[in-house]
């Protein structure tokens, strides 16, 4: 059975993110070689930044400051004032980083949207999100643009009762097992997972909880966003369960 | 006439916001007393910070980079690593504080509940915000919490326009001119001004633009939120204009 509502993820699903944090990761690595390997770094940096997401939450400004303290504290407080600034305007420069969509995503959803309802569901900072969403051209394409504090199975349940959309009639549309894929069954919708190259750590699922989601029925996989409508047209044509 | 639906501001309306933000703004100055005046240290602070709203948004993470800057760029780099660790830890520790409700607050919203639907409208970081209504105990009295990038005309139709409400049943009760009196005005609604006793300097109004809002007939002025009710009353007796 065809979903009559789609639900998209925006970072790493309809345009870069992860590729933007990585290589700041790498000019960060580079920067306190003097004081740590950099396998310490990379640990350093992945644990405070799990760490302050309680108080955090998700987005560039908290991994900047995560990427200040670690300098601090690796370098026992030995890092310059300079240093710091540098870190401080690596932040600024990826929250000001032009939107770039991944391939097809534009024309996929432009042309999904003829026959859908489509939302868009996205994890993060507020602001830098809405203006991502802004510049990316693509949000006349969706009924509802919902920035959400976390991805889990009470959110989205929220976010579909907002719309009038019951679970069996959602599908949603990411690259993160745990965020868009997992939530969603659990709640009794289905999942579409098109992986990016990059995954994140705090993202990333062990090899069970992999298996148990990509066991379900309600789960999908697919190598690029422009395969959805594809699958979309092969689900309409199968007999309803 | 009585407005069917109110809409509560929530940062020093609802709960204590800039009094920590003044408290640590303190804490900073006398951190940078061997580098600078604390005239210039204010001023700097509030330049850079509202240079950067347009990438960093509202709230705490925004004001605890933006401290980072200043501290490198006033001290010509002779800041010390220690004392930028202590600024990312008041950041977090603002992040962290539990939430005190104005007095009054909670009885205020219990009663008004009771016979209004409420919408909460607040502006800034997404996970805090979330954080400290959950914590507040009052989210159940709310038909709907909206945390929003910025409170502007367009924002606050929107946010209207979702619950389906007309601007001419609506009024917004909160403590900056800027942000909850006059948008909501310009589309039609009322406001009740409730001051606090600090105001942010970005959310200063100017005395021409403060008075062209208060002449407005449509503008209300309280010093406390408990008296939002008694003015409803009143209104609710008067004839409809």
């Amino acid at each position: 059975m065809r979903p009559a509502v789609l639900g998209f993820d925006a970072d790493d699903t309809l345009w870069d993110s992860e590729s933007h944090f990585d290589r700041t990761e790498s000019l960060f690595v580079e920067l306190l070689t003097p004081f740590a390997e950099p396998d310490e770094i990379r640990a350093q940096l992945l644990a405070y930044e799990q760490q302050r997401i309680a108080i955090y939450g998700f987005g560039i400004k908290g991994f900047t400051l995560s990427m200040i303290e670690v300098a601090v504290d690796l370098s026992n407080d030995e890092i310059s004032a300079a240093d710091i600034r540098e870190i401080v305007r690596w932040g600024q420069s990826m929250l000001e980083h032009p939107v770039e969509l991944v391939p097809g995503a534009e024309s996929t959803v432009a042309s999904l949207a003829a026959d859908h309802r489509l939302l868009l569901i996205t994890k993060g900072d507020l602001h830098h999100q809405r203006r991502k969403v802004s510049e990316s051209g693509l949000a006349a394409h969706f009924e509802g643009i919902e920035v959400v504090a976390e991805k889990d199975p009470a959110t989205y349940r929220e976010v579909l009762e907002r719309h009038s959309v019951r679970p069996s009639e959602f599908m949603m549309v990411g690259n993160s097992l745990r965020s868009d894929i997992a939530p969603v069954i659990a709640i009794g919708g289905r999942a579409i997972h098109v992986p990016y190259h990059l995954t994140w750590g705090h993202e990333q699922f062990d090899h069970d909880e992999a298996n148990a989601i990509t066991a379900s029925p309600d789960h999908f996989s697919l190598s690029s966003i422009v395969e959805v409508p594809e699958l979309l047209d092969r689900l309409e044509s199968e007999p309803q369960q």
